[in-house]
């Protein structure tokens, strides 16, 4: 089964990645951009068809590995 | 006018860094994953209400400094 996990950093949490990329951007005379905001995503293979028991398989990996929920946030899309 | 734009690295290309998340997720007792494939995400804030011109800019914004098209893909999503 394949899941994609989306993790952006939470609303307040300074970005100076994102910063610099749209400061990159209007250098690069692409004026309409305001606010930009990185983040990461992973396209993941699950075994199984169980869909429930992957989505708590992805939860644990997001919990234990993929984001750190104290400025991250994360989205989990099973296809 | 919010947008996402998702870069992932091309079928075939060699992901190293999702080779290494896989090998942490097993090591952490997560055994039902195969493969992980990493890729970056960026919201952006785009401004004016003309859906056409901001996909244009983004479009614009992806092959001049978010995605290495020789290597990555790119998916623009507006919101």
């Amino acid at each position: 089964m394949k899941a994609r996990i989306i993790v952006t950093l939470k609303t307040g949490v300074l970005d100076p990645q994102g910063k610099a990329i749209e400061s990159a951007l209007k250098s690069f005379g692409i004026q309409d951009v305001g606010s930009v905001r990185q983040g990461k995503v992973f396209d993941i293979e699950v075994e199984g068809s169980d869909r429930a028991a992957a989505e708590a398989t992805l939860k644990t990996a997001c919990e234990k590995l993929l984001a750190n929920t104290v400025v991250e946030n994360y989205a989990i899309e099973i296809a």
